[in-house]
């Protein structure tokens, strides 16, 4: 998993969407005249630019830190009242997507696990078209117990299932806040554990011949229906 | 754009998703078992396939046929009810993002402009995830004459826009049928003259500090909610 972002346009973007950038790489001898935001940057030469990135860099190449994640306490001292759980999301497309939703929906806490799932790359920076900003992202080894903790400070757990045995969202007109959203990974979706400890299991009715949404797609249905749901009452 | 769909799990996945494929390249020394629901397979050498493409085929390639979009005039003949039409979409994953969702909510026929938009191609049919089959796409020279005759036989066209000047989707109980939903172009939306013929232009409220969706995600939401509301009626 690269840490740098290349290219022009793509560092450009990086810079005014403020992602957390630890360096910058520009080639030392582009007539680059633009004043940049940013204080720690390097001119170095083509042969040096070319060591870090092996693709068409343009001379610009942000070196990006590592996403400093929060603890679960967060949510509690925060106050929060919407947060979002991915269950092993794998894609980095699908994550950036997410989050991109998630700030729109106001689902400001995104719990994601240590192991086997996509973590916060440049990638997922990018898709989320600054959308990871205002979001705070935290980590944790067990989903199961993040999800008892959320219970035991007055959190109510809905899950979305991929199939039919559930309550359809369209037939809900109430959702109890402080609220957590699980949705699944992409293949498998939730954890039968997960889904066993939650309090509500809700599913998106479709009527197609193909019996599955995009899980950046069911996500941001789920999060539009629950936040505009919010907002009446 | 590359007519080849590669790699062995890719290449059984355009097999059961029914990708219309024309041909079929399988490396001739792989020891190869399965029986295939498929007619037309050339067994060829490493050599043989390596010229046809770059990528990791794995020893096997799928040519995919060109499209064959369907006219307008079928949506008539059809007695369709609810049409997608996307102005402008760049971006295949966009594209077909969209096919997914728009076969999941019924919105069984989609137009798209002949110029300066995405095609039908192997990675738009691979991301609608089989979503293509069922659908009928259909290219148009001028988008403004298909909502003309869209119009003409009795369609209520709404259009989606980026900004709060519109409607909020959330306000709207009811949707006049048969419907045509326009969605815009990734960055400039949709244009003047289609909003300007447009009978009602809505948008999807949001309040993070990113104030705008993924075209796809806004896509489903939008298909979503329309879909719900004509079946609650």
């Amino acid at each position: 998993m690269s840490k740098y972002i290349y290219g022009k346009n793509s560092v450009m973007d990086a810079l005014n969407n403020h992602f957390p950038i630890k360096k910058l790489f520009i080639q030392n001898n582009l007539s680059f005249k633009q004043k940049l935001n940013f204080k720690n940057i390097s001119y170095i030469t083509l042969q040096e630019m070319n060591k870090l990135v092996k693709g068409n860099h343009q001379g610009f190449i942000a070196e990006i830190e590592e996403y400093k994640y929060f603890d679960i306490g967060t949510i509690i001292k925060d106050k929060a009242s919407q947060v979002l759980v991915l269950d092993h999301i794998q894609d980095p497309q699908n994550f950036g997507a997410i989050l991109r939703s998630a700030n729109a929906f106001n689902f400001n806490y995104v719990i994601i696990p240590k192991d086997r799932a996509c973590d916060v790359t440049p990638t997922v920076l990018k898709t989320s078209s600054g959308g990871f900003n205002g979001l705070k992202i935290i980590k944790v080894s067990s989903l199961l117990e993040a999800i008892n903790f959320l219970k035991e400070n007055g959190f109510w757990i809905y899950s979305s299932a991929l199939n039919n045995n559930a309550k359809k969202l369209d037939d809900l007109n109430n959702f109890v806040l402080p609220i957590c959203l699980i949705v699944g990974n992409e293949e498998k979706g939730i954890s039968s554990t997960l889904l066993k400890n939650s309090d509500e299991v809700i599913y998106i009715e479709q009527f197609g011949t193909v019996q599955s949404l995009n899980v950046s797609v069911a996500s941001a249905i789920l999060m539009h229906k629950i936040k505009t749901t919010i907002n009446k009452k």
